[in-house]
C-alpha cells in the first residue's frame, strides 16, 4: 500500500522535522540561554547542543538517507555522498565536543561523570570507528568481496543503532540542562521547559522518520548486479561473490 | 560467520543483561533510595522504576525474543506466549504507572511536565495500541490475510521502535533521579551516580542485544508454508495470500 510514489512524502517530512530540530536548539540556546561564544563560558557550552544536533543527528539522518533519496545515481557517487556527510558530521561533533570539554575546564567541572557524557561518547567513538572501517571496507579498494558482504549487515545495524543513540544522547542531554538551568520552574510548564521537551520529541520523529525509510522493503534500491560489478574493483571480482547493497 | 549455533549465546548474553538491569534497579532503589512501600511517600515512587525496567524493557524484550527462542514450536504457540508476555509487561507497567502519579499527587508535584514523562507516556500508550492491534490482528481471526501482510511490518518497526524508546525512557528517567537526588555529589563520582550510569549502559546493551537477534537474517526463523496455511484461520485461506514470518 503506498508503495515507492510515498518516498519523497516521508523523505520531505524527514527534512522538516530535521531542520525544525537545529532551528529550535539555535532559538533555545540563541534566546533563552545567552546566545554564543568561545571563551570558556555558558556560551559557549551552548555551542555544544546546537553542533550534535546539527551533526550526529541531521547530517547523520541525512547520510544514512542518500542511499534511498538518490535511487538512480551510481552506487559510488552515493557512497561518496554518504562519506562526505559522514565527515561533516565528525568535524561538526568534534567542534561540539571541544566546547563542552572547554567549558567543563574553565568552570573546574569534572568531565565525563553523567550518563549524558557516558551514552554521548560511546555514540561518537563508535560513529567514528563506523565510518574508519566504512571508508576502508567499502570507499577503498583494500577489502575483498566476502569481507564486504559480511561487513554490510553489520555496518547498516550499528548505523540505525547509532541515530538511535545519538537522539537518546541529546535527549539526556535536554533532560540534563533543563534540571541544570531550570529546575525550579520546569513543572510549572514554562516556555523554555516546554519548547525543549518539544525539541526532544521532534528529535525523535526524526529519527522514526529516517528509521523506517531505510528499513521498509519497497524502498530500498532495486538490485542492479551490473552496477554493481563495476562498482567492485577488478581485485574483488575473481572471488565470485558479489556484496548486496545497503 | 557464525550463523545459527551463536544464537543461544546471544540469548544467554541477553537474560544475563536483562536480570542485571531489573537487579541492579531493585538495588539502587532498595539501598540508596530508601525501600519500598505503597503510601504515596518517596518509597512508592521507587515502585516506578522497578516496574517499568521489569515490564517495558525485560519482559518486553523477551517477548520480543521468542519468534527466535522457540524455532521448532508451532508459530501459534508462539505468538499466545508472545501476546502472554506483553500483557506481563502491560500489568506491570500499569502498577509502575499508578506509583508514581500516586506520589506526585501525594507531595502535589505536577504531573508529566518533564521530557522523561512525555517520551515515557508516548511509549506506553504507543505499546497499549500494538498490543491492541497484535491481538486483533494476528491471535483473533478478524483480520484477513492481506490486512495482516500489510500490518506485519509495521507491527515488527513499531516493536523494535518501542523497544528502544522504552530503553530511552528509562535513561531519561536515571539521569532525573540523580539529578533530583545527588546533583551535588554526581560530578564527584560517588557509588550511587556510577551504579546508575551503568545500570543506564546495561539498558542499552540488553535493547542492543534483543534488537541485534531479531533483525539478524540467518537468526530469523524458517518459512514453513504449511504451517503458516494451518495457522492462518480458514476465511483467510480462500483470499490467497499467506503472511509471512515476523
Amino acid at each position: 500500500m503506498g508503495g515507492l510514489r510515498t518516498l519523497p512524502w516521508y523523505v520531505a517530512g524527514s527534512q522538516v522535522l530535521g531542520v525544525a530540530c537545529v532551528v529550535i536548539t539555535g532559538v533555545w540556546m540563541g534566546h533563552y540561554r545567552g546566545g554564543y561564544a568561545w571563551d570558556g563560558s555558558t556560551q559557549e557550552f551552548n555551542v555544544h547542543p546546537l553542533c550534535m544536533v546539527l551533526s550526529l543527528v541531521f547530517l547523520y539522518g541525512d547520510a544514512v538517507l542518500v542511499y534511498r533519496v538518490f535511487r538512480n545515481e551510481t552506487k559510488r557517487s552515493v557512497k561518496i555522498l554518504h562519506a562526505l556527510l559522514h565527515m561533516m558530521a565528525l568535524i561538526i561533533s568534534i567542534v561540539g565536543l571541544v566546547a563542552v570539554f572547554d567549558f567543563h575546564s574553565a568552570a573546574k567541572i569534572p568531565h565525563m561523570y553523567s550518563l549524558h557524557s557516558w551514552c554521548g561518547m560511546l555514540t561518537f567513538v563508535l560513529f567514528f570507528i563506523q565510518w574508519l572501517l566504512g571508508l576502508g571496507f567499502f570507499l577503498f579498494p583494500w577489502a575483498s568481496a566476502q569481507l564486504r558482504s559480511w561487513y554490510l549487515p553489520l555496518h547498516v545495524f550499528f548505523g540505525l543503532l547509532l541515530l538511535a543513540m545519538s537522539v537518546g544522547s541529546c535527549l539526556l542531554g535536554i533532560t540534563e540542562k533543563l534540571l541544570f538551568s531550570i529546575m525550579e520552574t520546569y513543572s510549572r510548564f514554562t516556555g523554555e521547559g516546554v519548547l525543549a521537551n518539544i525539541l526532544g520529541l521532534l528529535l525523535v520523529c526524526f529519527g522514526v522518520v529516517v528509521g523506517y525509510v531505510v528499513t521498509r522493503d519497497d524502498f530500498r534500491r532495486p538490485p542492479n548486479p551490473e552496477e554493481e560489478a563495476l562498482s567492485v574493483h577488478f581485485k574483488t571480482l575473481s572471488e565470485g561473490e558479489i556484496p548486496s547493497s545497503p
